[in-house]
């Protein structure tokens, strides 16, 4: 397992790097993101007191719905038979501890999901099941903020995009794990302090490794995209103020708040 | 007016463009797009000679659904109170001459969408109506392919970035033309010769500026970024082998064929 990051560094510029094995507080500061096999430049610091970004620049973020059994229950819908999936913008990308910001001119609910994120490595186009992980460079934590009221607004179309893709509403971080074990991991996500998801990445429907395999007989995923592979029960809404936490033991914990 | 085009050198390098005002057939090569306010390179080049490619590499292309008054009437749907739209990928990008190909897995129809595209000159974020205008580079012919067997393959979630997304089903070109005057234009599609689409843009629900005024507070557009404004009556499939041809007189036209 390596921990990647992207940060800005004390001069203002952005950086790549991922952080010593020995030493968690140490970053390497490399030349690239940990997907291009970067070397380190020489510079390191200290892990505390750097000021976080989203944990890499995706092209693409493929967001994923009805992908967790106990949800697909709770809402009583079928499970699919291929992943279901809408597309947010590069430009509703937000990093650690960065504020949502409320839509202009959208005075409804605004939802928190908690989600694993797949973070791919290579170019991927119709990529067998087998040949999957190999594709795959790590995983991080996703918030996949949702205007929910918009969603149905119109009777003829749901807008999914529109719902998931303004400015803000894609936060990602605080890092990407390679190696990462997602089998045994949970979601846990806290609003305002109190636990409001918890639940187990193997209840999934379809894994990582289908998913990318069955997006990229889709469409082509290239290095640094994002999956976003869908969230479980416990869904809720963020007040202006608030503030989200998403953890996943063995990557970290993703924290933004409502610009109040 | 001044069409600005994107082109593989005989060198195989890929540059821009714009068409010389006094002699269609002379391209001169400029150091970047249109919308950088580019400088002449110093090359010049006989546009007959030259490969087109798309005339811009989107970060994000956005297409409109029932954004003509006609097409909402033969589908019977109430015309939209703000515009209803998804998001095609950069991986769907397809320049001139480009093959559309099917997706792998896919054996249903693949239709053509004759339309309009919006290119973005500056960064767009929450844009009054009346700068919008100042935000459009220019305009571009559209092709957006869409596998319409898989828009409603599950019931509970319609799959439109799925159906519209495919690798190839974003065709653009052969050219961005700036100053160009919309409300007095149709688009005309044919099919291996046949007049298939006929429709005026005058037509149409939002025009490209409300469009760009109102994506913008939805999302920040990129200069670069292309929305697809949307078709009207004349949808219909392609066959393997199948050449189609989407025109706009002052623009040009766009060839794609399915591969066969």
């Amino acid at each position: 397992m390596q921990t990647w990051i992207r940060f800005r560094r004390p001069d203002g510029d952005t950086a790549y790097g991922r952080l010593d094995d020995g030493d968690a507080d140490r970053v390497i500061e490399c030349d690239g993101p940990g997907y291009t096999d970067p070397r380190p430049t020489g510079n390191t610091y200290s892990y505390a007191s750097l000021d976080l970004l989203a944990p890499c620049e995706p092209g693409k973020i493929v967001a994923l719905w009805n992908n967790f059994h106990a949800l697909a229950a709770r809402l009583e819908k079928t499970v699919p038979v291929h992943p279901l999936f809408l597309l947010k913008p590069a430009s509703s990308l937000a990093g650690p501890g960065d504020a949502i910001r409320r839509p202009s001119g959208y005075t409804g609910k605004i939802a928190y999901e908690g989600e694993l994120g797949i973070v791919i490595g290579r170019e991927c186009r119709s990529v067998p099941l087998g040949e999957a992980a190999s594709h795959i460079f790590g995983y991080t934590i996703v918030n996949d903020v949702t205007a929910g009221e918009l969603l149905n607004a119109d009777p003829n179309f749901p807008q999914w995009t529109r719902a998931k893709g303004s400015d803000t509403f894609g936060c990602i971080g605080p890092a990407i794990v390679s190696g990462f074990d997602w089998r045994s991991a949970s979601v846990v996500t806290r609003l305002d302090g109190t636990e409001r998801q918890n639940y187990p990445l193997s209840d999934i429907v379809f894994s990582p490794e289908e998913q990318v395999s069955r997006l990229s007989q889709d469409m082509t995923l290239m290095p640094g995209d994002v999956i976003a592979v869908g969230t479980s029960i416990g869904v809720g809404s963020m007040k202006d103020g608030s503030v989200v936490e998403v953890s996943i033991r063995g990557i970290g914990s993703l924290v933004n708040h409502m610009r109040g």
